[in-house]
């Protein structure tokens, strides 16, 4: 894989000695370096979308205050700079420095990053976390992104995500057959086993589609982005709970050599407040998903399902054997997702008795 | 309530001027204050504990580190410095800068502070996160620590507590009666109403009162905590879930002149840093749980155990109870305590279609 010239990064460094030699001057304490660096950050999301395109914002926002200006970042909405699943690409080759997305985008130039993000029947938010930052996932994932010129760094999570909104019941696995969804990704695939029709369209196209028939049911997030996108307007049946991505996480990716380039302090600064934003966009979901909830509670027009138990069961079998197959395809992907599949085993038995049989007693 | 000199901050403001001094010589960018800080921290955990000691001590060195040393924290274990109980009076008076600890602590000083940690029955981390941060939770935690000279930082959650260690079985509601526990709190009280003797134990005396037969049963915080503190040598029955603290919250406490001295960007590096840290923590006890749960699940001499679910009814009947007249003993409690179930209300409905629907999907 070869190293690719960064621009910013070149800059950057003609910019350090003029600084280096101000602080020399000054006879300081040193250690803080004035050198300033303004960044460029493309993202997957609408401009300003809630939750998703509000993590950049706020990252941005932080880290330039925590630095006092020394590391400005500005933020571009998806297609603005670069198409929404170009960032992986941009960021490597320098053409930003920065990128804010899901790892799970990259699917067909690294299968394997789709771990880090989620996979069906696998690692809620905290889950994911415990294993990222205790559990040996990092390691991992900086070793899959090294040949590409990247540093990965977890930058929030949407929880656990709705099934779905639905112009037909699904009352048995019948009722996928012929099922027209806009389902992305390693879920999309299981439902074409299941004998649906998984079609891919951005978040933009969905509406239109819904309402007008071209697909039946649509996933997209939760009720937080979901009622933002009006999808409640164009289905009746909202299922639950979500299979295909039950805590999916973002990810900010930085090149190497603009990472390089930053003194240790910047450094700190933007990886803790990466570690902050997971926190914080956690926290607007949870609380957006549950108003967002409360409003179409009222509406006569939606009704709130579970998918039936024989359907979840199906799915999840397919799952498996999709999963498998990825591993199969790929030596990272099986590395990677054998590491996922021995801490999920250790960590849900954890879950079991800890979030679940809490939530089950309180809300008997 | 009178505002109490603080010693830290008038040193403070007296390097200031020299610093000032120092900055506008050099006739650099201005922005980047070089003044440096060197504050004590005082904590209610034994030195570098796992997870709840190990939270100062990351806090401490990331702030060093994202702020190139300009302020230091050092981090003293309870006792080392003050009492473990007396990290509020010590920071609201100004002996030290900082604190971390939970406000359940501050339980006769300033009741309505337990909101902020844990409730019996009550909000998860992911919940209490997002009560706190998106929810109006932060607002009223400001306002009620302002008459002490205190700011409040959310940092760290330990999420679900286990039930605790007990030697005798728990069938039925009559074996709550007579039995010695260590439980302090909202919880303990609880404990009492249903027949129960409720004990109050700091962590170090746990063990041998147990081993000893001096009490029935205790608990702590969960596997990863109760193992360090080789409980599982002492009792035989692991009971859960907890029902006692369903995800509660750490707190750093800071002097208000304290942090009022800080420029911007330290302001903003120390509050950033605390966010991060509920991510890391979260992460820590998921998986120090889930690692040391497999081991405990290996030793024949354990077994693990679900309550009743005539037990947890009546725990929390009774639980509603002791938190309405806590709600009624005090304005503050009542104003904050409204706040609070207003939000679960709204909340767990979310939480039951989501986390909780998807954890009994997965683990059926």
């Amino acid at each position: 894989m070869k190293r690719r010239q960064f621009v910013g990064g070149l800059a950057a460094a003609a910019t350090l000695s003029a600084c280096a030699q101000d602080a020399a001057d000054c006879g300081g304490d040193g250690a803080i370096s004035r050198q300033t660096f303004e960044w460029s950050c493309v993202t997957s999301w609408p401009p300003k979308f809630p939750g998703l395109g509000m993590a950049p914002e706020n990252l941005a926002a932080r880290v330039e205050a925590a630095s006092a200006g020394r590391l400005k970042i500005k933020i571009y909405g998806g297609g603005e700079l670069v198409p929404p699943f170009e960032v992986f690409d941009a960021v490597s080759r320098g053409t930003v420095e920065m990128g804010h997305g899901a790892s799970y985008y990259h699917k067909g130039k690294v299968d394997a990053a789709q771990f880090f993000t989620a996979i069906p029947f696998g690692m809620t938010n905290l889950e994911l976390n415990a294993w990222l930052y205790y559990g040996g996932g990092m390691a991992l994932w900086h070793e899959l992104y090294a040949p590409f010129n990247l540093v990965p760094f977890p930058t929030g999570n949407t929880g656990v995500q709705m099934g779905g909104w639905f112009n037909k019941e699904i009352n048995s696995v019948n009722d996928l057959k012929g099922l027209k969804m806009r389902i992305p990704g390693l879920g999309g695939e299981v439902l074409r086993r299941a004998g649906g029709t998984p079609v891919t369209l951005p978040g933009s196209e969905i509406f239109t589609a819904l309402q007008t028939g071209a697909i039946d049911a649509t996933e997209w997030v939760g009720p937080y982005n979901d009622a933002s996108f009006g999808l409640h307007k164009a289905a009746r049946y909202y299922y639950y709970p979500g299979w295909q991505e039950p805590g999916p996480g973002l990810e900010t990716i930085i090149n190497r050599d603009a990472w390089n380039s930053l003194p240790a302090d910047l450094q700190e600064i933007v990886s803790t407040t990466c570690q902050a934003i997971t926190t914080d966009m956690a926290a607007e979901y949870t609380n957006g998903n549950a108003v967002s909830l409360q409003q179409l509670k009222k509406d006569p027009n939606i009704e709130l399902r579970r998918f039936p138990p024989e359907v979840l069961g199906l799915l999840r079998t397919i799952a498996q054997d999709v999963v498998d197959e990825l591993m199969a395809s790929d030596p990272a992907a099986a590395k990677i997702g054998e590491a996922y599949f021995e801490y999920l085993d250790i960590v849900s038995e954890n879950s079991r008795i800890a979030e679940r049989a809490y939530l089950n007693t309180r809300e008997s």
